[in-house]
């Protein structure tokens, strides 16, 4: 599932190596690096509260270019003040100099627990064995170091044309807890041989992640470490791809196939989830109210806990509806399950059974229909289970 | 635990009967009545979508009287259009029939399943068995008969003397899911036999419930039905409560002795908890910044479940605080369990084995310092754990 025909890009390498972060047995720390200099562009948490890698590469990626990305699991380095600041910076200089490269190309990313101090002192015997090993790991590895609570890699590869040249997106995530909108979530790197200028890199990052990762919720918490970067190393040759050429719709085409797959697989993913729900508001008064709406259902307890109870119960949509600060009239609201519609002009029809059979499935799709104008969103959840509250009661010890 | 000394207001008489409404073998209707006509006031839920009753209600507190209220559980005949509201009336005019009293004088209250058909057939038959039950019952067997997923019948008394005249106020109430603020939560009825202006018992239930029910959470969620009401019929002889007078003050403390209380239950029988928790932000730049803080923080699945792991996970409640939007400084934040400090200026004290030793307990309090502003806010919620994942999966079945 998480390695859906994975291809690589021209000119990338991969590492990864054990540092034993929070406990030994399995790698957790990884290295991308591009063998030549890469057009960058990245997509941070929104949260006030930002752990130090993400204040570094936000200010690294200023620069619009970049050579490699270190990350280790297991631990967050957020909540640390100057100390985890030093540490990040450290990260990035100790791969800088095993490679030979700009300190200012190189980036990081960290996550796991937060507040608890780095090991540097694993760390650091690493990276030399990190830097080393370069080619001789591959995407899989990557995507399995990253891993926290997820319990499979996550990788997405798209191929296109443009004019004669085959250009190659690969993107690779790591999600599970922590997950909700309004950021680019998670950490997540998308790695292309593709050509292309820094502002079309930028405007094609930004469509793409607000449709997809910005659309994905399983607790409605957002993270102090959210990031996705991308690289764009140009070894395919093709022309340069110039924002609102053909070329670049091509392309953000493309990479929208990429994250819209992987924010798919966080969602399946979910801590606990047994289920993939899509939840779709039609008809909305505009925009905004859409996705209110469909978030202020999608992050309702009383609604996931009752897909996960194979129970149809349209009332807690309609009080999630109801109390989501959206312009709807009870008596206009049709709700249906996959096919079946439960609810007509706010009345039940009477489905209920048909719906709970819906429900039996491990995809969903709910669409709610407020016949109140002509907007529309569509938002990504997962049940709630048993199993998210042991995983999160029990995830430190 | 729910009859802390529980005392009866003057001239309130208490009826419960078994309509088998969601299925037998338990009251589930109940009547409260006052000899004589009370000045009501009443508080309701803010969700747009309402259920019948409550918007029966809604009209029929305009008059700021009434003599008695009907209540069922096991169906909140919500969601069913017009038919929803002929049952709804349906119910106060047997019972207004059956009393021989206006039927504006008769108020009705449901909680239960959202969107299914309110059994009339059977509820009809029990009407007259309810009425001629009157005074047979105590609080108790009315508290109880409202109870749906609640474990315990929650009722309050305080007595306070007003000159020469004692004064009772007592509270019931129901809760234990879709619980969220900003509204008239759950059920609750508050009877007293004090003299007061109705526009006197508006302004005093209205800054009760502002710091009670409206500064609980479980499971964010906020009902169609929750209504607060509460009834003064005069017979303790007092002189007329009025609006700002000394008299106006103790009634006032009563009454948000009676709700805090009452809500204090409610949370402690939240659904599936083990743990009641108030956190209290204080120094924030403003009283809405300082309660958005502490219903983040309240409301995050991860420091819920944290705290039912007895994890001392601090690092989560700076991740709500952080995408809570308000102004905030990480290194300006203190973070305490208790009063052991685990969190200072934005850093770990180290102290979290002393943390989790608090996590152990009961009741927990946590309090966030922004070092901000001068305002300060206080919420109370409970730990998140299996059983209500459990109980909200298998609600119907």
């Amino acid at each position: 599932m998480g390695k859906e025909n994975a291809m690589t890009p021209k000119g990338y390498l991969f590492s990864a190596a054990e540092a034993a972060i929070k406990k030994p047995g399995r790698k957790d720390l990884a290295l991308i690096f591009s063998e030549q200099e890469a057009v960058m562009s990245g997509n941070f948490t929104t949260n006030r509260v930002k752990a130090a890698p993400v204040k570094l590469d936000m200010k690294r990626i200023r620069s619009g270019r970049g050579r490699a990305i270190v990350v280790n699991s297991g631990n967050a380095n957020a909540c640390r003040g100057e100390e985890g600041m030093r540490d990040a910076l450290e990260m990035t200089e100790l791969v800088s100099c095993a490679l030979g490269i700009n300190m200012k190309g190189v980036y990081v990313c960290s996550t796991g627990v937060i507040g608890t101090p780095l090991p540097m002192g694993r760390i650091r015997p690493v990276i030399p064995k990190l830097t080393k090993g370069m080619g001789k790991s591959t995407w899989d590895d990557v995507a399995a170091a990253i891993m926290t609570t997820d319990t499979f890699p996550k990788v997405v590869s798209r191929r296109l044309k443009l004019a004669d040249r085959t250009v190659t997106i690969t993107g690779l995530c790591k999600g599970a807890g922590m997950i909700s909108p309004l950021m680019a979530t998670m950490l997540c790197f998308i790695l292309t041989d593709a050509r292309i200028a820094r502002s079309a890199l930028d405007a094609a990052l930004s469509l793409a992640v607000r449709e997809s990762f910005n659309k994905i919720t399983i607790d409605g918490d957002r993270s102090t470490n959210d990031t996705v970067l991308v690289m764009a190393n140009g070894m395919a040759r093709n022309e340069t791809v110039e924002k609102g050429s053909a070329d670049f719709k091509k392309f953000v085409r493309a990479l929208s196939d990429v994250t819209s797959a992987l924010s798919r697989m966080i969602v399946r993913d979910g801590e606990g989830a047994t289920k993939l729900v899509e939840i779709e508001v039609r008809n909305a008064k505009n925009t905004r109210d859409a996705e209110k709406a469909a978030f202020s259902v999608a992050n309702s307890l009383l609604v996931k806990t009752a897909i996960y109870g194979n129970d149809a119960n349209w009332g807690r949509i309609m009080a999630a509806l109801g109390h989501s600060g959206i312009s709807m009239r009870e008596e206009k609201t049709d709700i249906s399950f996959g096919k079946v519609r439960i609810v007509l002009r706010g009345l039940a029809t009477g489905k209920e059974g048909e719906a709970a059979d819906v429900l039996r499935q491990r995809e969903i799709r709910i669409t709610i229909n407020l016949h109140i104008g002509n907007s529309s969103a569509r938002v990504l959840t997962c049940d709630l289970t048993e199993d998210y509250v042991r995983i999160n009661a029990e995830y430190r010890t």
